[in-house]
């Protein structure tokens, strides 16, 4: 297996990971023993990727972390409403 | 603010972001609204990238991807544990 196949699957398993999570939510609302401060920063963190990433004009880094910043969004957005 | 700085901020606060999540699971057990399924898969997508760091010799992404499997396979198992 070529190691840049498995660079781009850690890509896209570290973004697509976090569906199961928002499903969750969806479904259930129960956000009790989800940290904020932890997907807050994670958010942060994910989005100096982002700014990183357009800065060194990286597709990979650009994609795989808009699509990570728009999921964090969504949980971060699920634990405010419902906590 | 040189960009590298950008980025290597970027690697600390996604590296540290779960350590709230780690003491909020210390203190309450509380693990129902925590996706077991999303927490597994970025464990792997973060092993994924240690090895990929490991293969291509790349100390920030082995540092970091290790510090991250540690504290993300931690919380896997308080869901493990206390669910």
């Amino acid at each position: 297996m070529n190691i840049e196949w498995v660079g781009s699957l850690a890509a896209v398993i570290t973004t697509f990971c976090w569906l199961p999570q928002i499903v969750k939510l969806m479904r259930t609302r129960q956000t009790a023993g989800i940290s904020l401060a932890s997907n807050a920063f994670f958010a942060t963190g994910v989005a100096l990727w982002l700014v990183y990433g357009l800065a060194i004009g990286s597709l990979p880094l650009i994609g795989a972390n808009m699509l990570t910043l728009v999921f964090v969004l969504i949980i971060v957005g699920y634990k405010l409403r419902y906590s």
